[in-house]
């Protein structure tokens, strides 16, 4: 067979996706399978036994990250592909799960081709991606970024540790500190996802190669003006602090057009009026922005903007305005050599594609500190996501598989 | 003495109003008598004794209004001044019982100045005004407007049903119903009130008299979008609620300054985002509008042009949107002849004075529909009040209560 008609077994995939599927599944309440819960647990059990059926040699590693691997040869820097299986609270079925199924699925191929390969092929579930604990747990530790106090702070929402959960599961959290790899056993990692957002399923392509994962600032800002009687207060006597903050939204497109690139993006997600009564003006607006670009640079710039036109639109209304950081992520340009290949598998494949960015983060900017990353995307129907309403059509995920397949097959030989 | 030269006794009221705000008061939290709880028991107790120690008759009506009766006559119409006693949660000492007490000081100058009276003279406190259980349970009942069906369905928020408060407390709630009094019994009422607005102290004057109490319409309105990745959706496949809000928001001023009066309000006072994450572009927004103006058919143009403007910004923005009512309130317009004799009680005591509108409801409001009502304001410093914050000088609450001393005289002879 030549390397050119290699394609995955879409019977087998799509009865692994299937199975994976029904593990955590709550009746029309869609998967929670969250990190180190019995469901992830029994998530974990299944991989393990599909990798062993397929006779590849199963690993684990300090961060309960579960890899396959196939002509291992830990002195030769080996390709990753791998992504996660834990999942949010009422989760769809692909949202990791479609990126750890399609890189076993893929070694087992090539395995099962004989293809002649020159490097150690991983497929690699991380754990905690969703965040139970704070997300990214697994591929941070393989990165080297979780930290002895990380490990002693993380806790759910509920107050369980990441220390008590792994223990219960009998599992150690301190041997996460052993699970970083050395930049040099790494050649390349690559994770394929569905893209979570609407562009590929508007455009109708079965392919995204991504050129960049998004960084991001998430400030928490509040406008504080007075509170007074709605029935009794003049408008032109009043400190509205909501009328600040829909001033300032009304003015992020202008922002972002002077200021952000074509791919830039920003948000109020969450507002929170004080007092909050309808006959109330209020006297606070607590919201959040949420600015994302993959260029660190136009980031700095549009931090910059934001600043100014809060300060200004404050200065209008009589409000005083002050924000915290609640977060600050640094974009990761994908490795060309890397995205090279995912297009050069997207042509031998013949498949509608395009170039895009991740506006979501994924494990694959955590490993892109250490290795050569790229990122393959397939469409989510309607953008949907984080909701048992998550769907991609069968051909695209065949598409995705094939694109996989096909950059690792490179990558390795 | 001249009736020119009556005055209340100054030390008398002080010691009451200082009496009263110890009763329900919570240590450095305002004050808690909301209707029919023990506190408010506490303060009716009170002003039974006190009105029984200035040997006027007490009346308590099937509503459970308190009144003092002066030359009483039940055939000839009275002159009423009130207002209520109960409060919000956590309230200041004088929204309320400010005119309860000035009405009971007039009625005792009244009677100890021996000034010849032609009509009965009454203060009443009225029950529920505040709205433990929906507001102006007492004024309404004294105006025909409760129904066995509002006796039945008043709940506060906690669940306790005003039938069932108004039985721990020894009273039967049906008995409201015979509350309702005969226009024909009623010359005139008059309101004394905290203006809990900022006008009268940020001119500096004493007085308020009330040309108008504002109605309003209160809308709660929904814009449903689409909930989205924060992060993977482009800004312009996007339907985010909130930026529809944040447009409606800033055209206030732009509708209000078209179709309104110069005393039209519009406030949006809450506002809930969902799914209300920082990383998810809103869904849905669902905000509350209260409009308020002197004069039906402007309220009724606002609402129109409202409605226009919601409706085209969700087309523009690819929003669905639908409201519904909560309240609508018909404005009322004091009576000539009642603001005639605070305009003359005004200007025989040389008080710095000026005409205004009401923006908050009152016990009068529901008055008006039975009888020729007026209502005299005091300065709220800063226009603060239904906080512990609320204060009025005391030479303004002489200047009230002396006001309304001379209206009451005036129109009782």
């Amino acid at each position: 067979m030549s390397s050119v008609d290699l394609r995955v077994n879409t019977e087998r995939l799509r009865a692994d996706i299937d199975a994976l599927a029904q593990i955590g599944r709550q009746e029309n309440q869609g998967i929670y399978r969250m990190a180190f819960s019995d469901a992830d647990m029994a998530g974990r059990d299944w991989l393990r036994q599909r990798i062993e059926d397929s006779e590849l040699t199963f690993f684990q590693d300090g961060a309960a990250n579960l890899h396959a691997r196939l002509n291992w040869d830990k002195n030769v820097p080996s390709v990753i592909a791998g992504s996660h299986m834990d999942t949010v609270p009422g989760a769809g079925h692909l949202d990791g799960a479609l990126g750890v199924v399609c890189a076993l699925e893929a070694l087992r191929v090539l395995k099962e081709s004989g293809v002649a390969l020159q490097r150690p092929l991983e497929a690699v579930s991380f754990s905690d991606e969703e965040g139970r604990f704070g997300g990214m747990f697994g591929s941070q530790s393989v990165a080297g970024l979780v930290t002895p106090e990380y490990l002693h702070a993380a806790c759910d929402l509920d107050g369980i540790s990441l220390m008590e959960a792994m223990a219960q599961q009998g599992l150690d959290a301190h041997a996460a500190l052993h699970a970083q790899r050395k930049p040099s056993s790494i050649y390349a990692y690559v994770e394929l996802h569905i893209e979570q957002g609407p562009v590929l399923d508007r455009k109708g392509l079965s392919i995204g190669v991504v050129d960049a994962i998004t960084g991001l600032f998430k400030w928490e800002i509040r406008l504080s003006g007075s509170a007074n009687h709605a029935g009794t207060t003049p408008m032109d006597m009043r400190a509205d602090a909501f009328q600040g903050l829909a001033e300032f939204a009304v003015q992020i497109d202008r922002v972002l057009a002077e200021y952000g690139s074509p791919h830039s993006t920003a948000t109020i997600g969450r507002v929170e009026l004080k007092p909050g009564a309808a006959n109330v003006i209020p006297g606070e607006a607590v919201f959040s922005l949420d600015v994302r670009d993959t260029d660190s640079q136009i980031l700095e710039v549009l931090a910059d903007a934001f600043r100014r036109t809060l300060s200004a639109i404050a200065r209008r209304h009589g409000l005083m305005f002050d924000f915290s950081v609640l977060s600050d992520i640094a974009p990761v340009q994908c490795d060309m050599s890397v995205v090279s290949a995912i297009d050069a598998a997207v042509n031998t494949l013949q498949l509608p594609a395009t170039h895009l960015n991740s506006g979501a983060a994924h494990d694959a900017q955590m490993i892109a500190g250490i290795a050569p990353t790229g990122m393959i995307f397939v469409p989510s129907k309607e953008g949907r996501s984080h909701s048992a309403a998550e769907w991609t059509a069968w051909d695209d995920i065949e598409a995705g598989a094939n694109t996989l397949l096909h950059t690792l097959r490179q990558l390795a030989t």
